[in-house]
């Protein structure tokens, strides 16, 4: 095809965004960004998908180049997805191979020989593909993976870009609430649940133990969906809680089920129009203990917040976002294709950190999940292993400007790049 | 009576937080026993009350002078609050005469000479009965009121210390979590719905309006208890918003009812145990949303997170937090009873405020709400004059300190005033 032959201008840079986003993908972009501008004598310009993926696939490309290196740099403290991001599979090469051609036919139109997919497993699947595909169809491109994704739950890396923020979220707002909770508690509000995300993994509830400094801190109970819930046994660890220390603080993963799996948020909860509820554990539990125990409770669902909350961002996770957006660039400069910049943490008791690889075929479609030896034996509450690797990636407070009380924000042009090629139908 | 002559030795004073605590209700704290400090030569101790008013009555008084300067000065930085507050309204003096005489007993046993009082409307009511009554019991006891209360309904006060900590924190989520919404928009959420506090008057809420810098900008929707909720006018500006902007942010304060006074809280969620579920607008909206419209939704409920947001406390209020607290003792030194220090606003475009007074009895069992010229005329939106009140309180970030990625808390030693007197049921 005379469309997919390489241009002998220097080959442009697609960057697209994936999934559910966080408070530091935008630090990523920032990496890429800079890192490609700082190498115009082999790069052309880069290109990040309108809406992720789907923008190579309907053609909207947004051209980076017509961005300010402010703006650039501001998307470092920016959370959200700047150039939009997308739920979005692509399906199996034998499903709709025609996708997967349709984004070749995209990069050969506009000359890009790098295509950075910054996402989860999902997306690093995707990027194999292409990768694969595009050499098999003589139009070769190279693709690397930027982790990102607030589970926690990529294979191989020690951690991934975007859950060191959320999990300090959730251990500074169980750290205030409680606070709060501990004061009311006498003629008011027993208990408190907050309920934060993590549907298949519990790296984000188990983050909420780095809230307890001493024996009888907040939170006093986690619930892992890694754990299948025993109501008996929680209410009554609820009960001795509220006896013994007046109050009772309980960090409930969005994940938590029954043993027969079924989860607590689809327990049952019916709306006014006769609609089940979806999500809504927090809820279902105060409910439960209600009836069980009769305490008065407050609940909280943190919801987008926890992942969209750049302002207490951690330092560590930032500097690792934008790492791991400078290594992929690095990476393909230096040859390395269907590959992944890993964080790899170094040995002894001081925390650091280093950028490692892997390569996307051991990537793809595996989900990291809490070790059994990060869960306390009741169930309830993490173990010193889990704090020891936890802490160090809440810690540092990230830079935040500020105008007029607000965090100033990146306000992208979002200028696009002409359409060279006949609609597609996504 | 014997107990109630006043000593010859300096007066001791008695300090309690009353209701729902704050992010800076500890300043206020800081502020009164950092300044009765620095009147060594006037004044005895601070005792604070073990769960406010109640630790008084149960005689269960908190030696402070035990606490050392830094803890004190920590309390700055502390939400929460650090003495325990109660919902407790103590009752008309026909009602329980009791209860009156049986403080102004432990205040004589103590030698407490001075009352200040840190809460909201109740409280202010409460001080100033028990100034009066103090009086005619031969026991004279100085009162003060030391305002607070997230929910700024308090009268007289340009603006009540709490609140633009609660302000800010509502107008940071809404433009961090709109940015997420934002981003997920093209293949996923539409729809995003916050909760925050204010069952009777809309100021937090409406302080989600200062997130807004752009015209499309998030919130694309505020629903306040100040107007009746027509779910046409809503649903059809939810469709508008998606159609046009492609999502909508809409904040809703818990308060929001219908024209009959129904709260949509209240709108017939039952869970699994058949019990109605309280609060929960928000999953009640999303479910109103979805059923008329189909969108996809998420919701957050802010509930403690948004009072205990130290972390992210304004400025501006905790500056005003303190300083009510150091004038309540300054005013006591001056001779004062029965009045609180007011926030007063300057006049001119640049915003500054300084201190004021009022009446205890001009204060008590009042309520501001937002007004009518605050709400944009489509009832969903804030005014240009509500931005101008709005912006200045929730100006400049308050100092955290942090300690392994955590915010540092002050923990009090918290040790008992020996009690004097036999117990008494409350």
């Amino acid at each position: 095809m005379a469309t997919r032959s390489r241009s002998s201008a220097k080959p442009n840079v697609f960057y697209a965004q994936s999934g559910g986003v966080t408070a530091v993908i935008n630090a990523s972009a920032a990496g890429v960004i800079e890192t490609a501008r700082a190498h115009k004598d082999r790069l052309g310009k880069v290109y990040a998908g309108a809406n992720g993926i789907l923008g190579a696939l309907q053609e909207e490309l947004i051209d980076t180049s017509r961005e300010r290196a402010s703006t650039i740099a501001a998307l470092k403290h920016t959370p959200g997805g700047a150039f939009g991001s997308c739920r979005y599979k692509l399906k199996s090469l034998e499903e709709n191979r025609a996708q997967y051609e349709r984004l070749i036919e995209v990069f050969a139109a506009h000359n890009i020989g790098y295509f950075f997919y910054n996402g989860g497993g999902d997306s690093q699947d995707t990027a194999h593909k292409v990768s694969q595909l595009s050499t098999a169809m003589g139009f070769p491109v190279t693709c690397i993976g930027v982790p990102k994704t607030v589970d926690n739950d990529l294979p191989i890396t020690d951690c991934s870009p975007g859950f060191g923020s959320v999990a300090k979220y959730v251990a500074v707002a169980t750290r205030e609430a409680g606070l709060d909770v501990a004061s009311m508690a006498e003629t008011s509000t027993k208990v408190f649940i907050l309920e934060v995300m993590g549907r298949h993994a519990g790296w984000i509830a188990a983050a909420a133990g780095l809230a307890q400094e001493e024996a009888d801190d907040p939170p006093h109970i986690i619930v892992f969906p890694e754990r299948a819930f025993d109501e008996r046994a929680f209410l009554a660890k609820v009960r001795q809680t509220v006896e013994r220390v007046g109050y009772c603080v309980i960090v409930v993963s969005e994940g938590a089920h029954y043993a027969d799996g079924r989860f607590l948020a689809d327990a049952g909860v019916v709306d006014a129009f006769g609609h089940k509820q979806l999500g809504g554990v927090a809820p279902a539990l105060a409910s439960m203990i209600k009836g069980a125990l009769g305490y008065k409770y407050h609940w909280a669902v943190a919801d987008y917040l926890q992942r969209a909350a750049r302002h207490v961002a951690s330092a560590t996770d930032v500097a690792q976002a934008y790492a791991v957006g400078k290594a992929a660039v690095e990476f393909a400069l230096a040859g390395k294709n269907a590959v992944m910049p890993t964080i790899v943490r170094g040995k002894g008791a001081r925390y650091r950190w280093s950028i490692g690889e892997a390569p996307l075929a051991k990537i793809a479609n595996k989900e990291k999940k809490l070790p059994a030896s990060y869960i306390r034996r009741d169930g309830f509450g993490i173990t010193p292993a889990a704090r020891a690797y936890l802490a160090p990636l809440i810690a540092g407070e990230a830079e935040t400007p500020w105008v007029n009380g607000l965090p100033k924000i990146a306000r992208l042009k979002g200028v696009r790049v002409p359409k060279k090629l006949p609609p597609f139908t996504v």
